[in-house]
């Protein structure tokens, strides 16, 4: 399935995008269980209940006005940072300075508000006066569908309910004078995320690939098989004494490629467009204002 | 007000509580609401809607059965650390050891799962076979009431709604490796707090006494006059780009004496009780099983 959250009549549906992907069939969902976006149909799963059935005419998907597909979590995003090699080198001498020197030692976790989550076609706002260090990392986001705490590497990806985009923007500045990342990394919207969620037995997230461009311009082009940290070593990692809810997402972490990592470093500017597109899922475009 | 949340013939409810501690009154929220604990009195002031009436007979407080006042948050706490001078040396060759050496540069701020979160006399569950470096952190935690973003300085006690107790639990060795804290902060249980939530006409959080002691032996003792960065400068910075929500929760930091700075370093072991005391606001006491 891929589970699509959009908002048509002045309301917000959670769907089911067509296998051509230009069309959403909205479920019948109530408002209070919609407005939830696609913890409605995940929640619903998780407790052994059936998807309603969907409702009224198909929409076009270029008509409706698209939504992230988790616009409404229930705790921060858990997120992965320096889980690529060439990343981990290219930022070694100013982001990760500080850190063990080992990549491989433990997983690196930090968290982004709920709330700066925006849709897939929406608007980055740059804090323009706070930091004019604003840059962007395509990553693959794991969702998690069955709760659980010490789960091991083996039963992991049974957890796994599916599979996103997002860009885990980030204000570089704001990141490394914190010490600790979630500040620089919580900016309202800082969180594009789309176009929608693809269950887990539709796309295989260990071995997919994560591109990224500014402006049409190619940036980043990595593979989930190069992660440091697979995805089920992320869910052991994230699960050790903390339980695993329905709804939580860990994103993996991005390859080699961000603006900082160029030479000379660069930035988002206004105008800027950023398109991250994962196979498998498709792409997200987000301009910056 | 002190507002408490406590569990009366099942179900979770919200109440004041009487100017000698001694009883607690529920006010008429529908159950939906009362779910969300203090939050329902902070969404309704938010609002600008009054309050309902408290209804039934008083409860004594001792015959209920605690729980803390924000049972149920909408995304992470935010938590500060190394914000009294004498807790930044007893770690600095530990936690502290990666960051930057100026404790006066920039506050830390890091997160904690809302699912932390346990009541004022609920059990610290310490993880076996995952840590058995266990530790308590005192805190003073902020309650935001009115939203805001880019809040200066001058304009930032107006945005407090009140003040409360957490006990900061954290896993030493969990939060070292992965350099980023939040997972080594964010177990089950680890975030006690209460015993009631006191609003800000009620207590000048920026001149009170936090205390803790572990089996009855007192091992923190310190004044929030003392905070590296006080409460109107974390709230400035935590809200820089970043819309603060009303519900949302800073912890402050904790004053040196946790157990990883003893000479020897000594962690929490099954039995041990934590108690921690501030000035205006009383006290929370939690065991470890």
């Amino acid at each position: 399935m891929r589970i699509a959250v959009f908002r048509a009549g002045g309301a917000r549906k959670v769907g089911l995008v067509s296998n051509d992907g230009k069309t959403v069939s909205a479920l019948d969902f109530p408002p209070e269980q919609a407005a939830g976006g696609a913890l409605a149909v995940i929640d619903a799963l998780a407790a052994g209940k059936p998807l309603p059935a969907t409702v009224g005419e198909a929409y076009a998907w270029d008509q409706v006005q698209h939504e992230a597909p988790l616009p409404a979590q229930r705790r921060n995003l858990f997120c992965v940072g320096r889980n690529y090699r060439d990343h981990a080198k290219e930022l070694s001498d100013s982001v990760f300075k500080g850190n063990d020197a080992n990549p491989e030692s433990w997983p690196i976790v930090f968290t982004k508000v709920p709330q700066t989550v925006v849709g897939p076609r929406d608007d980055i706002h740059l804090p323009a006066g706070i930091s004019d260090k604003i840059d962007y990392e395509a990553e693959l986001a794991v969702v998690i569908g069955k709760p659980g705490r010490n789960i091991s590497r083996g039963e992991a990806l049974s957890h796994v309910f599916g599979y996103t985009i997002v860009n885990d923007v980030t204000a570089r500045d704001v990141q490394m004078r914190h010490q600790q990342w979630d500040l620089g990394k919580s900016f309202d919207t800082f969180c594009p995320m789309g176009p929608w969620l693809v269950t887990a037995d539709e796309l295989d997230g260990t071995d997919t690939r994560v591109r990224c461009w500014v402006n049409g311009s190619a940036r980043q082009d990595g593979r989930t098989t190069d992660l440091i940290f697979d995805i089920p070593t992320l869910i052991e990692t994230c699960s050790r004494g903390i339980t695993l809810l329905p709804g939580d997402v860990i994103a993996t972490g991005t390859p080699a490629g961000v603006g900082m990592g160029l030479t000379p470093p660069t930035y988002l500017k206004p105008g800027d467009v950023v398109r991250i597109e994962i196979d498998g899922i498709g792409q997200i475009e987000n301009r910056c204002v």
